[in-house]
């Protein structure tokens, strides 16, 4: 019987992924679970864009340009100019998500056994891309105590090699929530330039800030032009996951015909998924003001009331909608099944990521979980309250 | 500044698009071009599945499970059941086009260095997905002279390393139109079972098959259940190229495991088009039976009238809606580029695809060129009229 690849063995399993059997078993004894363990928005996506499919009037449902409709990415390039990013048509490419935007920026700059820096905790299908692509994820640690910021350059550059070829951030963080400061993206900036690193920004969130911090893109930065690449989608701007658009953004011509290389093998992104995504550039500003001012108010909520549970520690996310928490336990992954399969507060119990696997670093990040926002206010107070009994439960 | 990688080097150019340039000279000039070269059909898409999505009532648009919607693959292993395949609900992995599940199946039974044989001419895009997983194309040459039947087992036996994983075969072909024989598909069954191998077979055509030549699947072979690996796609059957859905199928439950995992990690496939794919299963047999019909019309009337030029030889296709024909010149990528550059009949010229991009052995099938049927008879009786006439004054 034939075996399957190494590389298929060392695919990692995504870590909210183990724990849904467990849920399966909550169900199935009638348990109500509060879903704090996925980064599927509750929000309506725009009507403009579920329209725009309904009025799509297609005979032939045919192959896309393999860069995407140019339509969309001329709207697309003005939606980033207005936003202060000096993005053109021909620096766009539209990827079939976020996802294989980065399988693309992977394949164009590295090559197997190359390494990519990324500061850890991390969004756990980085390892996928990786193993995937045959590249070395190598981590840089950023811990809870310091709010998840960005680990300090000397730390970047003890871990660069001949083999370097690419640091990966996420701005705004998945899982931390963490938004880089100006200054930061420019010591990042500078990093690359000396080494002749690219710089690939995974921006999926970039609108998802609050307090008024202004998200700062690595397309910002003069003089790195040539390294920066930028990663971004559709998914959670308009609510628009199973749409699976996304797009991959560089001034650096060879980066863009090489990763159209890789665009043109797969022929082309979904055709009215692009229709939408194209439409939903018109949706109206109110929209994004109530969505955003839902977040910060679920994320000041969520913040207030872990901070109530003794001994459990957060760090406080200024964008994206995730935040991970310290718990007073030794194993979160244990935790988290035991929530699933042994607890229940008057019928109901919570599912929670645990953070070990946003780590690349055995054993780092074991008593931490990743908690999304994607739920309404009331939920989120119960799922902490549920949190907060279980841990007394669980420490007894 | 920071170099790409060498494989996005590597990364090969679609052998048509280098052509795209020249199809833009001679549009400019006013010429209209017939285009003999792309696998975009011309067939309209089924009512039926149009409008379920201008009848999909989404509201948040989700992603979908990572297999597909389990509706979905339920209806299609019904569909798979009904023609004749064994195929179970927990057999079928929804993918972004038969593309997406040709990579999934690569990077599932091929590491780095692995090499897979493919009977050539291929699909010019099998090179940049092995590219793009790192593994090594292996050819083994069938030639027009024998039709593009499979070559003899001994052609396979003599390739065959300690890193060989896998044959990869495309059913009906494309570029070539063969249509393996049930014979064809045991001995190479055979050869499998004996050197314990993955058999990919790229159905992506099955159902287009003329003069009642039955298609034969790589699931209808007892015995290989856990080597063979099938790819489909929506593209064709319904002329829904642009819906960028297919799916991996195989018995084999540690291939469909680990396939999972490169499914998991890129989160879902499209959720209106997979609706619309699920709805194309109740296409009516009569949708079928035009559209079949059509392609024989009109390869019939294209070899036909290619069989008129003197010096011209075709392969009698027997599937799918290419065939390769052999041309009186030295250099077929000169021929076609000439043909959009200085050639014109009546205002009038034809885009056809140079076969030595299907191949991956250098210097053969130069004066081969793939010409798809996806026009209208009366386009096809033109277009080869065009040739003949450049034929004709290209050898002067
Ligand atoms: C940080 C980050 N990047 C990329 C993605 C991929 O998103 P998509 O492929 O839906 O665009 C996600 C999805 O959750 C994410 O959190
Ligand atoms: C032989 C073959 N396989 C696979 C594909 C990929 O098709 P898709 O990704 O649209 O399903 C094509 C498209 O032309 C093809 O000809």
């Amino acid at each position: 019987m034939p075996q399957v690849s190494n590389k298929g063995i060392q695919m990692p399993e995504s870590p909210i992924r183990k724990l849904v059997p467990y849920a399966e078993i909550a169900k199935k004894k009638g348990n109500k679970v509060y879903h704090l363990n996925i980064g599927q928005p509750d929000i309506k996506t725009p009507e403009v864009a579920l329209e725009a499919i309904k009025n799509a009037n297609i005979e032939i449902l045919e192959y896309s340009h393999s860069a995407g409709f140019e339509s969309y990415r001329t709207k697309l390039a003005a939606y980033y100019t207005k936003h202060g990013l000096p993005v053109e048509t021909h620096d766009i490419i539209i990827t079939t998500g976020g996802s294989e935007a980065l399988l693309f920026a992977l394949g164009t700059t590295l090559d197997a056994g190359d390494e990519v820096i990324i500061p850890e905790p991390f969004y756990a299908n980085y390892n996928g891309f990786s193993v995937a692509s045959g590249v070395k994820v190598v981590p840089v640690i950023s811990t809870i105590d310091e709010g998840f910021a960005l680990p300090p350059i000397a730390d970047f550059e003890k871990l660069i090699t001949p083999k370097t070829k690419a640091i990966l951030i996420c701005n705004p963080g998945n899982p931390t929530g963490y938004l880089y400061t100006q200054d930061e993206i420019n010591q990042l900036a500078e990093l690359v330039k000396k080494h002749d690193l690219f710089l690939i920004a995974d921006e999926v969130y970039r609108e998802f800030t609050y307090d008024g911090d202004k998200h700062y893109s690595v397309l910002n930065v003069a003089g790195i032009e040539q390294n920066a690449i930028m990663i971004d989608s559709v998914s959670k701007r308009y609510s628009m996951c199973g749409a699976r658009i996304g797009c991959i953004v560089s001034k650096n011509k060879q980066v863009m015909a090489t990763a159209m290389k890789f665009a043109q093998a797969r022929l082309s992104p979904p055709t009215y998924e692009q229709i939408a995504s194209e439409a939903a550039l018109d949706t109206p500003q109110s929209y994004f003001d109530e969505v955003i001012t839902e977040y910060k108010e679920r994320r000041d909520t969520l913040i207030t009331e872990l901070n109530k549970i003794e001994g459990v520690k957060v760090s406080a996310p200024k964008g994206a909608f995730y935040c991970i928490a310290k718990l007073p336990v030794d194993n979160a992954d244990n935790f988290a099944q035991w929530l699933l399969e042994s607890f229940s507060s008057n019928g109901e119990t919570v599912m929670v990521a645990p953070a070990a696997g946003f780590y690349s670093t055995p054993g780092i990040g074991l008593d931490e979980i990743r908690i999304a926002y994607v739920l309404k206010k009331e939920d989120l107070i119960r799922s902490v309250a549920i949190l907060k009994e279980a841990l007394q439960q669980y420490n007894k």
